[in-house]
């Protein structure tokens, strides 16, 4: 056995030198996205125009196994990468588990998360083919932000759409995505069709989503030059998040450890999807076979109370079709404080690789995400974001779990990001005035009544 | 020449295991501080009713040259140090400078600066010697929030006086540290005699830095088994923060690295003297002859524009005076944004150095210093805390001039710490809102009217 450190960062030379596409390990591959206009499954060319041609590329693309990073994507990564592969041995301790506890932490770069990985892979490719602008949108505010850096250091124009009500509780986000010089607009706008029409009928709207991506989509496609990116949920953004797990497994056999529990929290799946990719693949391969748990918060169970079927990756409606577990493009989440968890559908990849049962999914209460997110920072000293603490729960539980069976495993979970533009959600816990949602029966199928019909795949 | 990567690490076993005491090498030493209530120099015991005994020993031993760093610091230094030696390859390239800047980055732990450094040490000291309750102020709140984390991770109870005009204006800084369990107050409060007859000349009254360390004190002294901490200043707080250049002086021996120029912002000179302490040894001991360079704000300029003089260090006048860079304790710094550098005095071990000629000091604009700051951050995507961003400024302007002679002078400078909860005064920035504030000399000699008297010494 290896001393543990408490940090272990890889050298340069240790970092991955290439992606890996979990889809190429798959012995059934996700069902094909859709095109709402012909419905019949897309072709790449069919996402040209709005997303660069590589990035398309990688979104169509089962067969690759491993993609080689650009030079200057390493470049860039090098800048804030590798992340620590951080042994809770405080934790531990406190809790007087057997278990040894890993996680890998995403926050020490200013987009505060795991997100600036695949922002600066979707900056660079568009600059590559002569794009000079990117859209996007955000809600809480951590893939504006990543995606603003990733903008700044490559030298493209952005535009984020953020939702309005984020737009003016959230003033220091706004900034931080200005600083880095974007130009951030409050969502609905008058700088769109759709958002002219949407503030024609409600001109005090606070905004969502939804209707953020339909503008910025819609800002794309009609400006010269100019392409949309998306933070989650997509293959090509599972494929860059790689990087996650690639580092977390390069690091951990430099341990000689092997998890027997790994754990991510799921929203649209980049965190999860990433973290967990090179030990999916040795489940696919049948070269190990440790358990890989999925949390997601019990207001949005798209995992443990979802349909699988097609639907829209978006609320407006004007995105491909894709076939994922989903509450429904209509379904609107609760105030839950993991804005980043408060998705109604999942990456058709992990869907698919959870309705085969390669995974697990739990679902855990926020007020119950709290209590461990305050108590890890009392042992660990990192304060975590609302979304990451979802991860924090299971793994404690699982500790917990280990210190009442005497079983000593190996638990790897991912810590996403910080929780510093998240204190009033932590106020509220601390003083008391915390709740928990749960949608009714009632609720969810009034989401699944708006699933989109596809004539010979979903009536 | 070694191969460069951007950001090092060292590994635990590097990781130095002693502090560094630059008064063991000075020929010179600082004055000693005077009592007030003896008008005569303080004695280590005189010490004991404000600090614990082991902080009073290392506040006045000037002999010990390394000291051994307890196993329990070590401990929990190594849940989030070392702190990476990050090589600017992108701002050099920016600038177009045959300069190499190095940066050695303190801000990846939830404090957001090196503040934690001194914290452990104060809390550990404290909980060995069997105190079960701290005290102290703080304004921007990285002081507080450091501290706040020390006691959650040693158990000890933590009262914070928190300037009531920062407690109401950053309330995300306060729960952060009610996170990790301190009792926040707003000072001036009913909790002291101190702050109830403040409160009750000045209902209203926002509070201030000298109010608060007067009740922190107060409630010190009163309370059983309780002790009162101070993050700046302190010559234990410089043997503390000696790990910051401990630690880039052995990056930088591994890179076979040596700076021409040494830079560091000067508040009240907790970081500057740590970063500084290796390679002012190495000119106290005439190994070599790096420049050093304090970067202050013009708005707060102790070292361009203050005296050298005995001065209380605290506005409430009840501390020792000490020997000092001061611009007088009533002297009211304006509104600049750098919170943490809105000090009236300087460490009297970097004043003493900086009077006998070992270090020089410059004083840079707000404006100018939030330009580099956010130059900086598309360059590197570390978003620089204000106060860190005046050794930014310092760093480029040496670069700049670099370019201009076309010497490779290799620079090495301190980012203590990021600026999350300094988006208010990015936005000003942006807005073009924002304003520089230098003081007048009238300004400055109503400061230096109020310096105490003392008899034989300072008349």
């Amino acid at each position: 056995m290896k001393k543990i450190p408490h940090r272990l960062y890889l050298t340069e030379e240790q970092m991955p030198k290439q992606w890996y596409n979990l889809r190429a390990d798959m012995k059934e591959q996700p069902a094909p996205m859709i095109n709402p206009a012909t419905m019949q499954p897309a072709k790449e060319e069919d996402l040209y125009p709005v997303f660069c041609q590589a990035l398309a590329h990688q979104e169509m693309d089962a067969q690759t196994r491993f993609v080689d990073i650009p030079q200057e994507i390493q470049e860039m990564y090098k800048i804030y990468r590798p992340s620590p592969l951080i042994r809770a041995f405080n934790l531990e301790k406190a809790l007087g588990t057997p278990a040894k506890i890993y996680y890998k932490f995403e926050g020490n770069n200013t987009s505060g998360s795991h997100k600036l990985n695949s922002a600066i892979a979707q900056a660079y490719y568009a600059k590559e083919q002569g794009i000079t602008s990117l859209t996007t949108e955000t809600g809480a505010g951590q893939w504006g932000t990543a995606l603003s850096e990733a903008c700044a250091y490559f030298g493209l124009d952005l535009t984020v759409y953020m939702v309005k009500v984020s737009y003016q509780q959230k003033p220091y986000r706004k900034a931080v995505m200005q600083t880095f010089g974007a130009n951030v607009i409050a969502s609905p706008s008058d700088t769109t069709n759709v958002g002219r029409q949407i503030l024609q009928n409600d001109p005090n709207t606070g905004g969502s989503l939804g209707c953020a991506i339909s503008e910025a989509v819609e800002k794309a496609v009609s400006t010269p030059n100019t392409r949309y990116v998306l933070g989650s949920v997509l293959n090509q953004v599972l494929l860059h998040q790689s990087i996650i797990g690639l580092e977390a497994k390069a690091a951990m056999d430099l341990l000689e450890e092997y998890p027997d529990i790994v754990i991510g929290c799921a929203g649209g799946g980049s965190n999860l999807g990433g973290l967990i990719a090179p030990y999916m693949r040795d489940k696919l391969t049948g070269k190990a076979d440790p358990r890989i748990i999925a949390v997601e918060p019990a207001s949005c169970p798209s995992f443990t109370r979802g349909k699988y079927a097609y639907d829209f990756c978006d609320t407006g409606k004007v995105t491909p079709m894709a076939k994922m577990y989903t509450l429904g493009s209509g379904f609107i989440p609760s105030a839950n404080h993991a804005g980043g968890l408060r998705y109604h559908g999942m990456s058709p990849i992990l869907s698919k690789l959870y309705h085969d049962g390669y995974m697990e999914a739990v679902s855990v209460e926020q007020t119950k995400v709290f209590e461990a997110a305050t108590y890890f920072a009392k042992h660990e000293t990192i304060l975590p974001a609302p979304e990451s603490a979802h991860a924090i729960r299971a793994a404690m539980d699982e500790a917990i779990k280990c210190k009442e069976t005497g079983e000593e495993k190996t638990i790897l979970f991912g810590l996403t990001g910080t929780g510093y533009f998240d204190m009033a959600a932590y106020t509220a816990f601390i003083e008391g005035n915390m709740k928990d949602y749960i949608p009714t029966d009632a609720d969810l199928q009034r989401g699944f009544d708006g699933l989109p019909k596809i004539p010979g795949i979903q009536e």
